[in-house]
């Protein structure tokens, strides 16, 4: 509870009386090293329209954000809209490949494109805990606007809350984004037929495995990097290439396992995949190996299944490899008419198993 | 770490080994009394779809909401739509007149109403703390959906994470929304204008002063209830009188004082406010005056400013106030042409001075 340091500043500044148990009349903060958060940065007053000024607003300059009002207009639509939302809690912020800022776009950014929709607008919400320090936040802010702009979204709204020190850890993100539906037909689990060929869009794993390894102080060979990445690009190319997309669903928490089984549960056929054929990097194999994970259940971030008709799947697997993809597309397997509701595996000696969803944690806060 | 109690579950249930630190194979939790939060819970699994069927989708249920893709569709508009975001960390959760749920509702469905758009979709986050009770977390559920209906939105994704005890407050919510533009001209302050009339649609302060006495535990004659509220009805009502409205702006964090001065600086134009015209009531004036705060600064959650021109302004008075309100709305100030960018108070003593934005913290964690 700092006197102010101009008494202009304290006899115009209002609140009749201050409290000082209540009432912090302390100056605004200037952005300078080692500044940490406060409370005052949540209320709404000076400190928080100076911390939007000079975090926000210069960090999502390319963006159009309009902090003025208490939300955004956006542009006409022709069609359908896409809306979702995703909160971020990872741990560490940072990590190889990426950090919860750029996190908090992708996962939004990819939500969108699942539902088959152009990414296009961006809120962006944060919860910081008292003590944070503005400089992380900087560069928090720095990896959103950075990263809305590669992905071709204007961050147009956003909110900011403090807690008390404790009750947060550093900085939670939420984004919620609109993107505008650009395929004809519906891309949803209920679109999804017997026979359809089920295509991954690259490796998976490496998100949990490469945040697992910071965590955990593991090093490898070479850099194990999240596979974290926009999948509106991989998207575009498919619908580009005519294909007759049934679903599309992102590996997130849970991982492949995961994501089949609630399709295979909303759609209500079954799914048999081909254990050899699912696309798994080294460090990350030796890294569930270590841990005793399963990388079937560890998170992507830059990942998708795509279920296709069988006439389309070359087609399909074609486009999601472009001109240069270090980690290719694969065909892993295919809807069946039996096991409704349920995933089956059939392993590298050739038995078939249940590939159930996952049944406890895995690994906490992966995303 | 319970062993599952169902060994074909366990069988089929796949991670290929367990690493008992990092993976918890327990059974999903049903859901009885004192059952709490886990990490599980926020894993992707199958907790967390239990959490999904069991306490988001029933207390939702009139809200079409489709959990089972990454993202909704939302039928095509015409015209503008509006777009918002907030978080949600007040402190505690439940108080008299509301609680975290139906505030996450009404902040959202408020700040669209303020954009003159009419509130039609929802989002719903929460940030779960590890230990929080389950039959709270149904509490909260219930309310946001009781308020979406009433609101008329439709809440049609979300999104779980949890966190571990000590790094949350039970719980944190987000909610971003969607409605329609339905004003003809635009609601925004680049539209205020010289001479305009400022409207405040009830009494102001009521919302912090009631969080304030829980806190504190302080005793009013009469129960001091939120002024929490949907604000789309009055916002209707100007629409429907033909008021030409220049610009809306509710009244949350820093109060009154705050958003007259944000409303000053983005207008460019000054602000001038007749102390006795603001309507306070007794018992926030009381709590103020034993904490030494200023209901100037005091959150509302169901109050906004209006201006509009002066031609309009007792149609405006009107429209707000409707048949029956018990706390009417109060024609307070006008727009001025000097003192630009500031907002200044004649007092009950006739003396004018500068009303400043907050500059501290009076009250944390209000909303």
């Amino acid at each position: 509870m700092t006197k102010p340091s101009k008494s202009k500043t304290r006899i115009s500044a209002a609140p009749k009386s201050a409290g000082t148990a209540l009432l912090s009349r302390s100056c605004p903060p200037s952005a300078e090293a080692g500044e940490k958060i406060t409370l005052a940065h949540g209320a709404g007053g000076r400190h928080m329209h100076r911390l939007i000024h000079e975090i926000f607003r210069p960090a999502f300059k390319d963006a159009s954000l309009d902090l003025a009002h208490d939300g955004a207009l956006l542009d006409a639509q022709k069609g359908r809209l896409a809306f979702t939302t995703d909160s971020f809690v990872i741990r560490p912020l940072f990590f190889p490949g990426g950090d919860i800022g750029s996190l908090s776009v992708h996962g939004t950014a990819n939500d969108l494109a699942m539902c088959g929709a152009e990414p296009l607008y961006l809120s962006c919400a944060c919860i910081l805990e008292e003590g944070f320090p503005i400089s992380d936040l900087g560069r928090i802010a720095q990896s959103i606007g950075r990263t809305a702009k590669a992905a071709g979204m204007r961050i147009v709204t956003g909110d900011t809350k403090v807690v008390e020190r404790g009750k947060g850890d550093g900085v939670y993100l939420n984004t919620a984004g609109v993107g505008a539906v650009r395929f004809a037909r519906p891309v949803t689990p209920s679109s999804i037929r017997e026979g359809d060929v089920l295509i991954v869009s690259g490796d998976v794993g490496r998100h949990g495995a490469a945040v697992l390894s910071v965590r955990e102080g593991l090093a490898f060979e070479t850099a194990l990097l999240s596979d974290a990445e926009l999948l509106w690009p991989q998207v575009r190319a498919l619908l580009d290439a005519g294909v007759d997309v049934h679903c599309l669903r992102d590996l997130t928490r849970g991982g492949l396992a995961t994501a089949l089984n609630e399709l295979a549960q909303s759609s209500g056929l079954g799914i048999l995949i081909e254990e050899e054929s699912v696309p798994i990097n080294g460090d990350v194999a030796s890294a569930c190996e270590v841990f005793g994970l399963d990388p079937l259940y560890m998170a992507c971030e830059g990942r998708f299944a795509a279920f296709v008709p069988e006439h389309d799947a070359q087609k399909a697997v074609d486009a999601l490899q472009g001109p240069c993809r270090a980690h290719p597309p694969a065909r892993i397997g295919s809807v069946i008419g039996e096991h409704k509701g349920s995933v089956r595996m059939r392993t590298r000696i050739g038995v078939e198993r249940i590939l159930d969803m996952l049944a406890g944690e895995q690994l906490p806060r992966i995303c």
